[in-house]
């Protein structure tokens, strides 16, 4: 089978920098945690778990040792309770969400109800909510009662959205009635630059395969905007994970992968795909 | 033929004050000049031509005496070149307009490019223009290139645009990029009050009409609004203006009336209409 992979794909700077960060300290220490799973993405989490690093969900269960905060980041709370405690802590957060995190901060110091446009169950989301004393979050327009319609809103959005819902949402609240907005654009241009790629390649492609976590938002995004165009789209982690009946018929093949799919997952994927007859039955 | 009023039509409160203040000054002093016509309504502008006020287009003009600064507001420079001139002046603009214009100002010493959404060739628009130092007229999304997609955009509206047209640019913006935003509420409240009574009750009649200036925004926004709901849709001057075969065939018609239109239109022609017998040929 022909296989065409997007132009831009897999891991980001931030995530590689995250499982690098993890990788150095599990050679140095013995005791690392990882405070939820560093990535989004269950192969790289169960590769990280082999060489040592114990994810862990509440600050209850570490004792000991060195923490690790994941890419997503943390709440700031939490942090400090783990310091509380005694333990190391090493932040791999990625820096755009860095970023995201003192600009909700900040905009909450100026005085503005901080809105961030994102999945509220998303822990980059919970760790921005935990960052400003204020905070409503929306996905889409039903959200929007939750918003006054005056005074000032400082208006932000979880990294790994697209500039098409971010620009729906901006015009949806400018519809629904405003005081004042402060938008500061924190959409991760790696995500962007993975969307426009994916939605490139889907539109040529006969079936398209989008690698990756099945909680990753990135990876869910991908997913969402190449079903806009090609409904012979699927979210899948790895090849393992389908039936090859769907192969059938389909000469070309698309795939592209999240910013936490690592190139390994990727490459068997791809093989794979490559060495599967269509034909034969 | 039966006729429904718009619950909400008619004069504003800036426009009331501008032609108070007119009629005030005619009393008192001889020599009166209105720089531009004081609101956008051919009517009124006769009624007080005939009273006195001399309406110019160019300072260049006005000799000696009074000028009144219209409703829209007037270019800061323009202010400066009648008062060096020696000039009593009049400041009748609107309230609104004037916070847009202080708006405007304190956005520009602030740092922010100044993007306002509006007609570029109306005198609001082109006075918050001159109250600035750099700015970009935005009418729809096919300006969206004159706008950089870094840096801070302070964004403001001409009052009288729909919240719908405002959020529908706020949307195209954030689709389109940018680095930040601070987006600032300057609609009038009064216009989109009739806004949305003409939209409730242009669904409900046979046929439409909206009276006031043609050159009156607040108007065509009143007839644009209309005609997307219901084809009938006449913006007019008033009763003299139209072919009256239109009404045959009709048996409700709705009639709203823009910011600047007076009461002594919208009663002539609502009395007018009301003894129209439609069924006669």
């Amino acid at each position: 089978m022909k296989v065409i992979v997007a132009k831009k794909c897999g891991f980001c700077p931030g995530v590689r920098n995250a499982i690098s960060i993890a990788e150095k300290i599990l050679t140095e220490e013995s005791n690392v945690y990882s405070f939820g799973p560093i990535i989004h993405n269950k192969d790289v989490v169960e590769h990280l778990a082999k060489a040592g690093l114990k994810t862990v969900d509440s600050v209850e269960e570490i004792k000991a040792g060195t923490v690790l905060i994941r890419s997503h980041g943390a709440v700031p709370k939490q942090i400090d309770r783990l310091k509380e405690k005694g333990l190391k802590i090493v932040d791999a957060t990625c820096v755009l969400v860095k970023r995201l995190q003192r600009i909700a901060s900040e905009l909450d110091a100026d005085g503005y109800k901080v809105v961030v446009i994102g999945d509220e169950n998303h822990p980059e989301v919970q760790a921005v909510v935990g960052c400003a004393g204020d905070v409503v979050v929306i996905a889409d327009s039903s959200d929007l009662h939750k918003l006054p319609k005056s005074g000032k809103l400082g208006v932000v959005c979880q990294t790994t959205q697209s500039p098409e819902h971010f620009g729906k949402m901006l015009g949806a609240i400018g519809r629904y009635g405003f005081g004042e907005l402060k938008v500061i654009n924190t959409l991760c241009k790696e995500a962007i630059e993975r969307q426009e790629s994916a939605v490139k390649l889907c539109k040529k492609v006969d079936i398209m395969f989008v690698l990756g976590g099945l909680e990753s938002a990135n990876t869910r995004r991908l997913a969402e905007l190449c079903k806009k165009y090609n409904n012979q789209t699927f979210h899948l982690q790895n090849w393992n994970e389908f039936d090859k009946l769907i192969l059938f018929g389909k000469n070309i093949a698309g795939v592209t992968a999240g910013a936490s799919t690592p190139e390994w997952i990727i490459g068997e994927f791809v093989k794979n795909l490559e060495d599967f007859d269509t034909s034969s039955s």
